[in-house]
């Protein structure tokens, strides 16, 4: 693990996740920006001390010298976002496969960049667009493949959040502030921050191709220079439409991630809030509702329950699925499987995501244009 | 009552919405398009033979001529939607205070008409955007206005059918075939037939004025000249902003109209389906269920309950109570009382409406450009 | 009708609701205790003077002189519950269909005569247990009867509220103090006051046939000498138990009547707060939400929807029913059809109901022992 | 920990809660029936070759020989129902403190022996009643306890699931055989296995003290010898009442653990299926809904959320609760803070569980009578 040592939010996040499967185990670190606090924190962790590193360069140059059965099997990257790239380029040019917490770059120069040394390496690539590791996600993205809904034609993804509604950044929040320092986020506020993660829930849910889009970006909260508020008109390959909304300045809403899909034959609704049921509506008028006891569940969300159903789960076990696919990924590859589906986000999920942050961001300050993607 | 004779969907609907609260009384009718069929469907009512009229004309005519005391109080207007121009305009020329169902008009001209000629007139004139009359939607709208959520940053707004997912109108379906028909339903298709209410109850809520928007308009079925599918991003004077959809192929959505307000210090929600209750996020933290019987109601909203609080009220009473505002307004003006406050939509409702589908028509054939409103 | 006079609260909501489908209309009334208060209250509803009646006694008298096809169809009586039984007897006696409200009775030996009195008259008799009204509730109750949930086995009915959480009925508040009188209410406080809805719903729905209870009751409210909380064990003939649950002290309830049936090969669930849905889980592990849009509805539920799906149907819409329900069972005799069943709750369901209060008390006074029915 | 090993289903989530806060690490084991299971298990879980036992009377012996330091912290048992009392009292007479699988023993004697050799040794000891970690039911107890609902009247606790409505232990199915099997689940069905989490749940957040008891039980499924089905009628010291129900023949529910306390001046609601909210109806008229974000939690719920508000916690991080309280407990032993107040259930939860039971079974028996606790 790269980052995500003494007062880091996502870190322990990772590594709960990691652990919850049982199959990963965290063997070696450079979990800090500076050499004391690396190794301090990799102590706090119980890392064996030869594998405890100051850098994260001392660390890939350490284990690549480790036979490769004791190597550690992947690298994952919780660092602040701009450091991302530069890290994830290292570790897959040292051949280590990867896991790194979204955004995966902070430009499209650096995806394409980093698309061309994976292909190059073989290397496995996951980036933890956590909100797809629900079962019943698993189980809306496999109901779309296999046509239950018909031809998609419109699609409403909304993120809507609270939190930000007071200028929170000026109080020493340090979420609140590198989220709204255009340094540390990029170009994008909440659309960066959240309207990712919507985009990546519409698309791998959709698997729809963008074709063009129309931006509205907002900072309605005094002196912000990045946007708190967005919303965005999008239109696919082959005609289906969107309208994604992702705003941090509605008081009240906590993390209401939400997709509606509106097929030619049925419809399908999710809300991350309530993740274990999945509501279907079809169009001889029937509406079930689908939850994780369901006998016509898809493979994909059946087998990613860890608990019976009716006993909730939630956030950390959504995480979770992604570290385990990743594992089964890197099983697979070991054993030679190339039939093997890899079941998280990857490079083009990434790549797609920051590209969707410019365009949105290039569509407002055109006044709001209709811009192809 | 013009218009609602044999076969009508939406005349007998007014008719139990103005019986509800035991106000008014038919005791006239020019009820359908010709004299036989209007004479029959007055018998079918009871009306008295002499005031059972063959035409609107002959209706307007002779009640003309009976003694003030004795005449119609009012004219409920419920022809198809091309005809309520000219026969709004008769009766406000004729002295009658009119209840007219939306939309009033079908082009912004003939709203100015109408709009001088009431003036002129001191006619009361009300359109039946029926959804404010929730109880729920007053105390929505008493709260903006009581400064309960501070200043309003962002709206979101969605009318979402399913019912038009197929071709219906070819089917021979009446209330289909008219909403799909440019000659009978105007410019617009969802965005004129429910889109207009989206927009009434954005309006009615947060008294915010529209200063431009950018609209994109589908049909989605194919062979439809007419839209079952509108997206709008709206910006008002002072800054707020609102996404609005409307859709008619969401499949199993019913009659899924939300209002979600935000401000600067609170937030609120309101779903058509569950209209007894208001969801009221404050910026402390705290979150609210209004209902019906909450202490804290705002007069106009507990004035317009019928029933004790946990029997469920719905459309009906939300109809009747526009019925029972607007006799309370003619009593008001009988009365000389001009302190009253109308509390029911009226001229400048139904000219905004038109206004609003004209132009997001107009920003849609430009190809998704903002417009000024 | 009799009784419902100025000031009543149950008579106007029966006006409105005989008034929605458009089949009744009110052409005599003794609508009040006293001749002088009929008189006035006759006078605002507009009565013909010679049919508006200074006692009940008149009423029938007169009524009876007029040609048959000149006098009142039917009695809507909705007196005191402790004079409902020898009106009711009279009406019946006089050869009047008879529209009662709830309790028809107060005691067990007064059911008895007039179910024999009934029998010989051959009038209609309805009483008006309006929950039963809701289209959705016809569904389950056309569900079991077509065996979709197989056997019952368990039925959980509960009816709280929370409005007699504090000594009301010593504030001067009208309807608390009738309801905690046992000279008006009778034997049971909240048991007959709601929880005889809660058995007349579950019997309805079920058509199980009770066979011994358990039940014990409390007074929460210091000096009530009626209940104001009662919890009942119940068994059935053929195996299947109940608990029923009334309770008036439940801050927070307002009128939250829930049934929940489960068999041996499904089970449904359905709340009247939310009345439009109906649960429906089948053993084969789906779940639909039944709506009154689904294609799939009993003929006894579709034909009761008066609204599209999706607009709101409630409380006044499902009583309204059981004025309709009583007109087709009127207008089915007049016309010989001895196949017609009448679809509203009739004397039985009166006597039934009187029984059961009494058992519940009975079983209470003898310390929450479990007796016959 | 003893038991948990290969196949296992309770083992895998303990071992998983253990490790959400990172304060537990599996060190030593004897994790199955025979030795050779257990050493098998063992070796999966990497235990160390000399910590990983054959026997639980293998592992209690060696580790009593270890420097204290380096000994197992504490015991977690996770084997059968009917070994817990035999192994739990081994390892108190060990002096090592306890995590037990609810229930703790299976007779109210066998309570009694635990309680006065715990009280002899002073160790800690756990039984899992996982429910109450979750933090709104912690926040729940902590308004009962700062008298925010005034004096508890009335309860009701239901704990439905629908699993066991067919005969599924002649299957194979392993959950549903020792479930039905009286020598392995004792004389309880239903109402030991999840009526117990209903009458800790509803013990724990209200603090009242059972008076007496009046239960019907009931067998649908033919076949069966112990119950799948319970009702029970509770009455409390001080005048309170409860309904408990408990059912696995309910077609469709899944995991519906539900309570609903009722006070002299609010109420509260919660729902083990959406954890993390709880409603809150105050006299006043107001209905809050409390989430894990609310700013006025009381701090034992404060402190108990992992995650913030919006991303669901479940059922994995309240079992975690209950880990991270034992570990407080045993760091303020070590610190010799008598001050600590343990936020857990412990030995009188697990003894009043299995009296409870045992009154429910005699009650049901002498049929149905009220019978003292």
């Amino acid at each position: 693990m790269i980052g995500g040592g003494h007062g880091a939010f996502i870190g322990p996040i990772h590594r709960i996740a990691a652990a919850l499967h049982g199959q990963w185990q965290i063997v070696a670190g450079a979990l800090s920006s500076t050499p004391d606090k690396s190794l301090a924190s990799g102590r706090e962790l119980l890392l064996a001390p030869d594998r405890n590193y100051p850098t994260w360069r001392d660390m890939l140059a350490a284990e690549s010298q480790r036979p490769p059965a004791d190597r550690i099997a992947a690298v994952s990257i919780v660092t602040p976002n701009s450091s991302h790239f530069e890290i994830a380029l290292a570790c897959v040019h040292a051949g280590f496969h990867v896991i790194c917490d979204k955004p995966m770059v902070t430009t499209s120069d650096q995806a394409s960049t980093l698309i061309d040394a994976v292909h190059k390496s073989g290397t496995l690539f996951a980036v933890t667009y956590n909100y797809t590791g629900y079962p019943m996600v698993k189980q809306a993205a496999a109901m779309v493949r296999a046509g239950e809904l018909g031809d998609i034609r419109k699609v409403f993804v909304e993120y809507h959040q609270g939190w930000l509604a007071t200028k929170l950044e000026e109080t020493g929040h340090k979420q609140a502030s590198w989220r709204q320092d255009a340094a540390l986020a990029g170009a994008g506020g909440a659309i960066g921050d959240i309207g990712t993660h919507a985009e990546n829930l519409l698309s791998t849910v959709t698997g729809l191709t963008i074709e063009s889009l129309c931006a509205d970006l907002t900072s309605f909260v005094s002196g912000r220079t990045l946007d708190d508020d967005a919303s965005v008109l999008m239109r696919f390959k082959g005609g289906a439409k969107a309208v994604l909304t992702a705003t941090q300045i509605a008081i009240g809403e906590q993390n209401n991630l939400t997709l509606r899909v509106h097929g030619t034959t049925g419809s399908i609704a999710w809300k991350q809030e309530e993740p274990n049921t999945l509501t279907w509506h079809h169009s001889d008028g029937s509406t079930r509702i689908l939850s994780r006891a369901a006998a016509m569940l898809h493979p994909t969300a059946a087998n990613s329950s860890l608990l019976p159903p009716g006993h909730p789960e939630g956030f950390l076990e959504a995480f979770a699925n992604i570290y385990r696919s990743v594992a089964a990924a890197i099983y697979a590859q070991r054993a030679g499987n190339a039939s093997h589906t890899p079941d998280f986000p990857t490079i083009p999920d990434g790549a797609r995501s920051i590209r969707f942050v410019e365009r949105v961001v290039e569509s407002h300050r055109a006044g709001g244009k209709w811009l192809p993607f």
